[in-house]
């Protein structure tokens, strides 16, 4: 059985690395705080007895030993987060892993297979794009040595050297599990709003995340005619209006969303000469995706000729939509039920190390409500009962899966 | 007569003060670049045998006494720049003053009344808003308090603090002078179009600038569905988009400007919780101008509401637009004409120190031509020949006021 005490004493202590005034968290990948909570975990995983690895990505994993050889059965998720995130996204999974080999310890259970408890680096791509970046080299799906060269958005140099920087840079070789399972939190409003108390993830959507810089020429606010102007900035907003009129004439589950929008010289009295922005779309059906993306390279190419002005583009992320393992998704629905806990089968919105693991092994996530369907923000939380609930789903599904 | 020589030597060795690889310059106010200009320039008034006063706000003049006391006929402008800045706006007006003293120095000329060359303190706007702050307080059509107590925006303090920083916060008492005129280049295109050499100024149009700040919810881009969103990106991005509408159905001589625009948290995969930007707008009609600011914040509180935002407004500059005096300004025609030079009445574009003079003093300005019509810009040029002309003009006006 699940400790609740101790499940939310880990979640409160790795809450207090990198805590902001005021609530929530900022551990950035690969910043101070990621380091310092990296270290904790890994005290954490050696004080549980696990044999801890590290690859050349920086993911930590630390291994329970099975009666058996053969590849474990995978806990994972991140403890990375945006600059103003929460304690529960990422967290949750991964601490629920410890809190399920703690519990097994508890009760002396040995499992016919190796259970493994990982932490991805970058999930959230929110320092360095894009996200899923530990996990998609896990997995192959992403090149190691281009996430190696990836430059940070705040300029903090680029991945390899943020590595060696945090002496996150290990040489482990990544196995690919026999199962993965990821208890996260909804980070949406969907199970609050139903009262359900445990999501069945069926799948995640696809997200594309573009990049456009737009070149103009700054010139003087006061004395250009606005016929004259090449205003890089109005072209930009353009764009970014275009998104968010792509994804009301989709209609859901299209969604679109700028995060980031930066003017240079950025004065008030001066026509923008260079402006960038980011692009998130994401859709549960990839084929309107790609269409989605398709559209908005062209309205920016033709907004911005319409000013005079031109536009780069960069993908910065291109995950197609996931469709889990559906005997697997079964056995999260059947846990639940056993546990007289309600459920619903559900798409994530968010990206997940999840979706890494689909094409390779059984995959399965395991979703409990978020208050207000808040999440990548400070006040984001979910209630105790639910988090100890999802964590005994997790512990019923890895004791199926290994073999207690 | 001019040396071009010297004339242009002197705005050459200003140009170095701050200058940017690449061209342009970098002398935003109250900077160490601007700290640096300032030492430099004292220095020049002193070897010319100027009387060197600084007041409570920084601005800096020299005062070369005439046959009789009495209050000088002053030749002002500005030393600071953009960030992105060219070497002329503002520097070639204080220089020209400096040529001016020393041509009358060479010729031997006493003036029956005293001469003032002046530089005010922060006529960019670009750090501190608003713009033309030192001739403002000077002239006490802005509190000395008030702006004192300015926040840069780039997060280095008040202007207070700023001063005593560099050691330029004075304790002169300012004079209204005789009579004001300020050379400087047009910042715009129409005198290179035209072929004129010279252009004098009937007046300037007025200025609005006002701050926007948008608050919304932060919140996860790829779980929250689009109509359950509190995006103040995109309710910013319609306020700026507005401004440019507002600014298209006016028409000429109506402009609109967004050259500041922000994000918070700034993030990819976060619905922006706050958005900030500026909107610069001029009109030479004053009631047309401030119509459009009420509509303008009409539209952005709509945009708001209708995405269950709140905006909240600053007003960072209202200038009305100012009328030069009509026989000043005809004696600056007559001088143009009398060396055989091209010349144009028309208004200014850009805000000028001397439209803090207008109301108090007959007041006047010299408009020299600017290649492509660029400025704020690093790129902005003014050919020798132009200088050299606008600065006889000038010495020719100041002869004819100052009584040679
Ligand atoms: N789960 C989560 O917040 N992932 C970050 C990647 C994304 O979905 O933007
Ligand atoms: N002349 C000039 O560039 N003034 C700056 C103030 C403004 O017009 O924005």
């Amino acid at each position: 059985e699940i400790s609740p005490g101790r499940l939310m004493a880990r979640i409160a202590a790795l809450g207090r690395i990198g805590a902001l005034e005021g609530g929530g968290v900022c551990r950035l990948a690969l910043s101070d705080a990621d380091k310092a909570g990296r270290d904790w975990l890994v005290a954490e995983m050696e004080a549980l007895g696990l044999t801890v690895f590290i690859d050349a990505i920086g993911n930590i994993w630390g291994l329970r030993a099975g009666r058996g050889a053969g590849a474990p059965v995978m806990i994972g998720s991140h403890i990375d987060t945006v600059a103003t995130g929460g304690l529960y996204d990422g967290a949750l999974g991964v601490l629920a892993g410890l809190e399920v080999v703690a519990a097994l310890d508890g009760a002396g259970i040995e499992t016919a297979m190796p259970i493994a408890v990982a932490a991805f680096t970058n999930e959230e791509g929110a320092r360095f794009a894009p996200d899923m970046m530990g996990s998609g080299v896990y997995q192959g799906a992403l090149d190691l040595d281009a996430m190696l060269a990836t430059r940070a958005t705040d300029g903090g140099g680029v991945v390899g050297e943020a590595l060696d920087r945090i002496g996150y840079r290990g040489t482990d070789a990544p196995i690919t599990p026999a199962a993965y399972l990821e208890l996260h939190i909804e980070q949406g409003p969907v199970l609050e709003q139903e009262g359900t108390r445990i999501g069945a993830v069926t799948g995640v959507q696809g997200i594309h995340w573009t990049e456009f810089t737009v070149h103009g020429q700054s010139n003087h606010a006061g004395t250009t005619p606005m016929a004259l102007r090449r205003d890089a900035g109005q072209v930009a907003m353009r764009i970014a209006l275009a998104a968010d009129r792509i994804a009301a004439e989709l209609g859901p589950p299209q969604v679109a969303t700028v995060g980031v929008f930066e003017l240079s010289p950025g004065l008030i009295n001066v026509v923008p000469e260079q402006a960038r922005l980011t692009v998130d779309l994401r859709n549960t059906d990839g084929a309107a995706l790609d269409a989605a993306t398709a559209r908005l390279l062209a309205e920016a190419g033709a907004a911005a000729e319409a000013a005079g002005c031109t536009v780069e583009h960069r993908a910065l992320a291109r995950f197609a939509p996931v469709v889990f393992d559906e005997a697997l998704v079964g056995k999260v629905a059947q846990a639940a039920a056993a546990r007289q806990l309600s459920v619903k089968r559900m798409p994530s919105g968010a990206g997940h190390d999840a979706q890494m693991f689909a094409p390779d092994c059984p995959t399965a996530m395991i979703f409990i409500p978020s208050e207000k369907g808040l999440s990548h923000n400070i006040k984001e939380h979910s209630d105790k009962r639910d988090i100890v609930a999802g964590a005994q789903v997790l512990l019923d599904l890895v004791c199926d899966l290994a073999g207690a």
